[in-house]
């Protein structure tokens, strides 16, 4: 298998599910702080996908820590298609609650115009912040998800 | 390259894109035979993003029939690696598309009970239905995407 960015194994590949985890609390923490979210099914459903983001990431992200510590090569293509997926897997769910996340905190701030509405008391910037954070978690399990399919692949 | 299914230039690729094509045309028209749904961002969206879609799958098939009818051979590493990143663009797009309405719609039916609510008038079934083709047709891209890159990788 081929020295990738990202391979598993490798500084790089921990980087990226260190990164995957930081992103992916960082947005469980800024919805859980938000006010009433709990009202909301898509946002519980952030919460639940962010939260199986975050263990898988730092299953992950300790199993990197343990094979750079040994130095030992994790690239066998039985853990590899686990590996494939487990990110296709988190991806999917990961893009799709910040999507759905996003779809009503567009509908609440654009289409309604309930955030400018000092009666609604919505903490829309909490909201948005979490689903920034969700879609940055998604970009970096995307990268790792392609690089695993990638690495398979080529085996 | 390998004989997998769903390869460009292949009956069974050309059946793929041919069921993209009308899934993305059916979300389409369901989204439009709603009314009002021009009120809302995420509606909205999913029209644009099924029909690029419909555009993407509709050349590809053409490009499909065209190379079975004349024999030509379409895996060459260029095309290929065109349409791993043109499959995997709208393949992001339409999963985006279909979870941002399905957020709205899960938002009106379960947390607001707008849907059993006859003051309201939200032709809710036509959203429901057009998401699900929505994602059906993300279904039918995912495939087509990883049998893609597959390619691309195992060249």
């Amino acid at each position: 298998m081929k020295m990738m960015f990202g391979r598993p194994g490798s500084k790089s590949g921990m980087l990226l599910r260190i990164g995957q985890c930081l992103c992916a609390a960082a947005s469980v923490a800024f919805m859980v702080s938000a006010e009433r979210f709990s009202d909301y099914t898509a946002f519980c459903y952030l919460i639940a996908s962010m939260g199986l983001q975050l263990l898988w990431s730092f299953g992950l992200a300790c199993l990197d820590l343990y094979a750079l510590k040994i130095k030992k090569d994790l690239q066998n293509a039985v853990l590899v298609s686990l590996f494939v997926v487990g990110d296709w897997v988190t991806a999917t769910l990961s893009l799709a609650a910040a999507c759905s996340s996003a779809g009503i905190v567009v509908l609440y701030a654009r289409d309604l115009d309930f955030c400018n509405n000092p009666k609604m008391h919505l903490p829309c910037g909490r909201f948005e912040y979490s689903i920034a954070m969700a879609f940055v978690t998604w970009f970096f399990i995307a990268i790792s998800s392609h690089v695993m399919l990638w690495l398979l692949a080529s085996a």
